[in-house]
């Protein structure tokens, strides 16, 4: 059953001066805006912004990534400093940055747009014992949802999910297999691009976690055993945006474990999120599959830190745009 | 043969502080970026334009649209008001729109955004006699060209092809189809979406019409037999606009028909082209695939009015400021 301001959107887009159905996927998002805000049409896309949630990981001691974890710290101040691929492209397309130590192992300098959980230096190591509590976890969820909530307080009407995480594609791929059910030969990726060796080591990592987590499927334990903090945490900023009716955009891989999270908390949390583009790594597309969604575009990225969804915040923006601003047929010549 | 300044677009990437080649597509069109400006890292996209070449077709005669002509009219003045779908994305995507009346049947009211080429009212019926004459056709390849040199002396340094013209997409699939090489049957297409008997007169149209031309494959004698002014004028933009090295983003179906025309006429265009995204229509894929073009977007659009490449502008944009703007490796922590 379709909601009915979906079904507002459908009828406002077939009166536009424009052939009938004509701006395809465009107007699809602007119906999901539309259902999102509970009204049509819906509000424009103004102040989006983008929580690039940073941590690090204890199973980076198995060899899973060819780079030392302190990369996950330089990298936090590079966002800091404006000079990381994430700010360029986030500066292109008009959209506020902000960043989250979900739990860096060498905490970054403070700066204005770092804020820090304060939870722990990093996880346990996922391949012998759960990576967090339930209690580590869940503050790491909520201080996702406090920085969403004062995003959105500062008038953020739409985030976009990024990641910084040295190692972080191994828990995306056991969570990812967790949710899904695939295997973790078909859901685990060369993420920043490992060699064959390392891909091999990297499933048995992964095969192996899930083993020692076992059957159990309730969400908060999965994503406490398998996950990261910054995994909870973007899973907490999309509970949160979705309690607002804010619109969450997400990146790849380690954004859709993320999702895959925070809909198996909370299944309604489903109807917010929006695909921002399908990444190279196969765990990406194995989540956008089981969680039904159809990314916005396919640019053969694989960077994470939100890039992608921040390439595909101007087509919702323009989605949004289309339906409040175009012309009625019946205005034509009017 | 790679172009140097290609090669210094790579090596700068494989220095940044990312993963090698993991910006993918975006890479590859800031290498592009740096091939056309000369210059490695890329000018800045700070200035875009869109162009919304605009026509009327002696050939909606034949019935192949079931639209009234004056639709034309009436579009380009709602161009003019801002009220129309391509105003909605370039204001979401900060693109400055101008609108060339090309020729057009019922001539719009004066405005500032309009220059009026003053050839002809419309062309005449492709089906029964050549669309222009050669004098005619390059009138309007001119007039897009001086529209073009206008935009890019206030700044324009990149620009986007757009079109509007009712029955237009009758003379691209012409136009495509003489210049690809391929069958009426397989590049006419439903356009606005026309039904099916209006589609198979519509390919007998196309049919008839490059029978009645013949094998002539003269670049200018086939634009003028089987074109629109529209056509003619936004293959003069994109003349001009690789003339004064300035990247030019296509469209739909009636800007790569118009991109087809103008590779034909200086094989060297090529290399300044960019495809927005890929149009539902047909002939679209057929013209991209013979100009071995891969699109950056596909949200199965069929409007025209540049929108797609509209939407395509923010990508582009992310590609050069990646290149610009972020950090090497060898600055991380520095």
């Amino acid at each position: 059953v379709e909601d009915r301001f979906a079904l507002m959107a459908d009828q406002r887009h077939s009166g536009l001066a424009k052939p009938q159905g004509s701006l395809g996927r465009l107007e699809t998002l602007a119906a999901q805006l539309a259902t999102i805000a509970r009204v049509c049409p819906p509000p424009a896309v103004g102040n989006p912004g983008l929580i690039i949630a940073a941590g690090d990981h204890g199973v980076h001691a198995q060899g899973v990534s060819p780079w030392p974890q302190e990369i996950t710290t330089l990298m936090v101040e590079s966002f800091c400093a404006g000079r990381a691929s994430a700010n360029a492209i986030a500066s292109a397309c008009g959209v506020r940055v902000m960043v989250l130590d979900a739990g860096i192992a060498k905490p970054p300098a403070d700066h204005p747009v770092i804020r820090t959980a304060g939870i722990m230096n990093g996880t346990r190591d996922l391949h012998v014992e759960p990576a967090m509590t339930v209690d580590e976890c869940t503050a790491a969820i909520l201080a996702g949802a406090a920085l969403a909530d004062r995003m959105i307080d500062t008038g953020a009407d739409l985030l976009a999910l990024g990641d910084m995480g040295i190692a972080n594609t191994t828990p995306s791929a056991a969570l990812i297999a967790a949710f899904t059910g695939q295997s973790a030969d078909l859901v685990t990726g060369r993420g920043t691009g490992i060699d064959d060796r390392t891909l091999d080591l990297k499933k048995t990592v992964v095969a192996d976690a899930l083993a020692r987590h076992g059957e159990d499927r309730d969400p908060l334990r999965t994503l406490a055993s398998l996950g990261g903090l910054e995994h909870a945490a973007l899973a907490g900023v999309a509970l949160a945006a979705a309690a607002r009716r804010v619109p969450v955009l997400l990146d790849g891989v380690n954004t859709v474990a993320a999702a895959l999270a925070a809909v198996a908390l909370c299944p309604d949390v489903l109807g917010y999120l929006i695909a921002g583009h399908r990444s190279v790594e196969p765990g990406a597309s194995a989540g956008l599959a089981h969680l039904g969604l159809e990314p916005i575009l396919d640019l053969e990225l694989r960077l994470g830190e939100g890039t992608g969804a921040l390439l595909a915040v101007p087509i919702v923006r323009s989605a949004a745009a289309v339906l409040r601003e175009v012309a009625g047929l019946d205005e034509l010549g009017a």
